[in-house]
Parts: C-alpha cells; structure tokens; sequence
C-alpha cells in the first residue's frame, strides 16, 4: 500500500472516493487485532468518511456499528447513504462489504451496518450529570501491561487507574452453570478507568474519539480473570464535544471509563464515558459483546 | 380503522404484510403523543415485526432506532431487511416510511431508520453487575401524577419511587449561557426511578419491553424544573430477557431507571436499565434526546 499520510491512524481512515457514497478501503496491518483489525479503527473509517464527506451537515453527534461478520484483512468498500437531511441534523446509513471468501471473489457479503447522525453544534444550556471521577493524573501513574500478541493495542499510551488486564489468568472461579438465577455482585465489579492517547501523538478528531471508544477490553475478562472468546456486536457511540474542544486538547489524555451491566445468554453489554483531561465530557458509548463462557 | 387485537398495544402494532419485508401500518389514537405517537410504540412496532417474520432466526438481542423526522399520525410503511445472517445470529436494517406533506401525496419521505440483532440465547455463564437498586414495592407507592394532554401516558401505570415528573414548574434557574463551562452535579441529579406495567393488563413480550425502554420524560424536564421543547432523535436497546423469562412475568411490574450524563449544544444522553420485581435485568437502554434551552 501506499498512503498519503503519515500517521498510521491516518493511513488506516484513507479511503479512495468511487463516486456516489461509496468508498475504497483497505485493512490496516498496524491496527490489527486477533482476527481481523480492530473494531475501533473499522468505526473510526466510518465516521471519518460521513464527517469528511461533501453532503455532511454539521459534526457528528451519534454513531451505531454493528459488527455483523467478522471484517477479514485486505480490502473493502463503504456505501454511505443520506436517509435524511433537516434544516440543521441529517442522518446516514451505512454498510461496509467485503469480497465474500465462499464465491471465489464473486461475491460481496455485508460485514458492517450501521446509522449516523450529524448536526450543528448550537451554544445551549449545559450541565454534566456524570462528573468525572477523581482519578491520579497520567503522569502519576505507569504505562499499561498489554497482551503483545494484539497489534493495535501498540498504538495506544495506557495509563490504567482501576480494571486494568487481569494478571492472574486461570485464577477465576469454575463456570457456573445458568440456573435462571444470577451471580449478583455490586456496582464497580467489573470497572475499569484508564487514560488514553495515542501513542504517537495526533491531534483529536472525531475519528481518534470513535476509536477511543472501543478501546476496553471485554469486561468478561475482568469478571472471570480468564481469556474466553469474545468479540463486539454493536456499538453506540454519542458525541458530546465540538471539533473545536477536541482540537484544544493539544496532546491531552483522555480518561475512558467502562463499567459491565448484564451478562447472560452468550452476551453482556458495557456503558462508558470519556472525559477529557479538564473532566469535559467528551463522548458516552454502550455496546454489545457476544462471549462464550 | 378495524382491529384484529382488542388490546390497544396489539393494535398499534398491527401490520399488514405486503411481502419482501414492507409492512403497512397506521398510527393509533390510544398511543398520541404531543406530536405524533410514542417514539416507544414506533420501536416497539419495528422489533415486533422483525420478531414474528418468517426470516427471523432467535429473538431481539439489539435493536437501534433513530427519529430522523416527525412521524405524523396516518399510514406508515415499515420496510425491513435482513443484512446478514450467521449460524446463531441476524443482522437487520430497517426504515419507516410516510408520505411526504410537501409532495401533496406524490413522494415518500424516510421517517424512521434504525438497525437490529436477533439471535438464538444460549445458556452461558451469567451475572449482574449492575443489581436492581433496593426500592419500595409497586402495592407500596401511589400511582405517579402525568400530564393529561398526553394521551399513552394513559396506557401505564405508573409509580415513582425517584425523579417524578416536577410539580413545580417555572422554580428553575434562570438558563445559563454556554461558557464552555458546564454546571456540573453529582450522578444522581437526573436519576429516575419507577415501577410501571400496561395498565390494560398484558403479557409482556419485546414489543411492551421495547416501548418501556421509552417510557421516561425528558431528563431535562427534572433538571431544569420547566418544560423546554425535547424529543428523542436516537434510542438503542439491549435485550438481556429472553422471551420465556417475559413470560414468565405475569401480570410483573418493571422497575425503569433513567440517568442523563451529558447536556450540551442542544443535545443530552441517558442510560437506562429495566428490572422485573425479581431483580432480573431485562434490558440496557440509552438515548440521545434533543432539546431547546
């Protein structure tokens, strides 16, 4: 491949315009994860394109991926479609495809759809419900253990304040089996909070939020201090911030939070908050994770 | 209009199929908002109708919905797609069409665009890391004032435990401006909770869980103390119940709590979880809303 840009993030967003919403891309080795590439940059590429394309009104304000098949490595295209535009919000749909490996090439399977929706940012009453947490600040606390064998999780500095990676694998309680009745424990069980950004430095944008937003690990790890398979399944992101505070974070930390709700019947599902460091709300995200456990 | 259901849910959910997916439906009088329906009976609709289609495979596991124009009371086409489906689970898009004012009839204009997982529920390990909180029982507490120019409100009954809907208009601060420094309070200052059921009573199904997923007044309604113009543009659900532990609810009542994170730039969040009287977490729910102050 050869890119345009110099940062990897920005080479992993290059798309080339094939008129009419859609896009050519093209998986990115230095963002891969452990099958396919990580699921942030995939929703990152997505947004990037509506918030770059010639018809987007305004800054984006929510983003839905969901991850239908797994994306395989190599190349891609993105159909954006305007559902609507208002005088002041519009809203997308969209649909990644891949060459689908069962037809020789012949033909394309759906791997990601997903909704969007943009608008102008006006000056309004605001208020902050979630504050954020009283946390050590990112330099006071040290760089994140990773798993070496994930690619992507290079391109991150992670200062971990609670819930980083369990350490002690295999130290998890045995399976118990679903008896209708839950493993009931309390709120904070399954929380983690870390500060973020990227590892080569880059200015903020909607796309590097998108991808902050992806960013945990699945909270069944944390719970059962074991490795199972798990993947995402659908993500929600909202945008709270306006390009102009994202641009005056300068080379700022995020603090992305992320507590587990529900686990059951081969799913759970997280909620999440990113601040910046001024304690600014940046984004709130949600999403669901298929497991098997 | 002549009904098949004699329940007034069952009716507004009824469609007419036309085949390959387009469904006809008409809004229903029972179900008024200010404007147009409930946003909740819109999705509760579009997820009843995937859950009975021949092509569906499992049952909801996620379904998000966005208004993306007013949807005005008449006739409606709903028209569903299956994107993709896997060995265990299903991937879908969806849009509700109306007939456009401005075309006097001639055009079709998107209201509704959204997407949806469904998916066979395997047993699996399960817990809960966000326990119902302890309230008082549904028989402990009266049934909650609403306001009467609102006609589904009339469809519940409801009982609030916290964040009732504000007696006392007009006592709000005077609205701020946007500094760029938003008033910031502790989690908790939007916090809704209430036991609601069908008032005509009903066994519960995804549609009448769908539908509570909107149950809530605007979080700002209880921050600002004043009514403000607000609506929901974006609502996403996370189905943890399956169909048999619905059931197995009788005449239940569900204990809905609603959390505002973020307001600004005419935008704000909010999380939201569904019990049953057993403290079983049904559905994870949030919304983007938009407002006016």
């Amino acid at each position: 491949m050869v890119y345009k840009n110099t940062h990897a993030f920005d080479q992993a967003l290059e798309l080339k315009p094939l008129g009419d919403g859609r896009y050519a891309g093209h998986t990115h080795p230095a963002w891969a994860n452990m099958v396919g590439p990580f699921g942030g940059v995939t929703a990152a590429t997505v947004i990037n394109a509506i918030a770059h394309d010639a018809l987007c009104v305004g800054e984006p304000l929510s983003l839905t991926v969901n991850f239908v098949a797994a994306v395989v490595d190599g190349p891609f295209e993105l159909h954006l479609k305007v559902a609507r535009t208002n005088r002041s919000t519009q809203h997308w749909t969209f649909e990644i495809v891949q060459v689908d490996p069962e037809t020789q090439g012949e033909g394309s399977m759906i791997v990601i759809t997903g909704t969007a929706m943009t608008g102008l940012r006006r000056a309004t009453w605001s208020a902050s419900d979630m504050p954020m947490p009283l946390v050590p600040s990112p330099a006071d606390l040290p760089v994140a253990a990773q798993f070496s064998a994930v690619k992507w999780l290079e391109r991150y500095d992670m200062r971990s304040v609670v819930g980083g990676i369990p350490m002690d694998w295999g130290h998890a309680a045995p399976p118990t089996a679903n008896t209708g009745t839950n493993e009931i424990t309390t709120a904070g069980a399954s929380l983690s909070q870390l500060w973020v950004r990227d590892a080569a430095l880059r200015p903020m944008d909607f796309a590097s939020l998108t991808a902050f937003a992806d960013i945990f690990f699945p909270r069944i790890f944390l719970r059962r201090r074991q490795w199972v398979p798990a993947g995402t399944v659908s993500m929600t992101v909202y945008f709270h911030a306006s390009l102009a505070q994202l641009e005056a974070m300068g080379n700022g930390y995020v603090l992305a939070q992320a507590q587990g709700q529900e686990y059951r019947h081969g799913f759970f599902d997280q909620a999440s908050q990113l601040w910046n460091e001024q304690g600014h709300m940046l984004a709130t995200t949600h999403q669901l994770v298929y497991f098997k456990a």
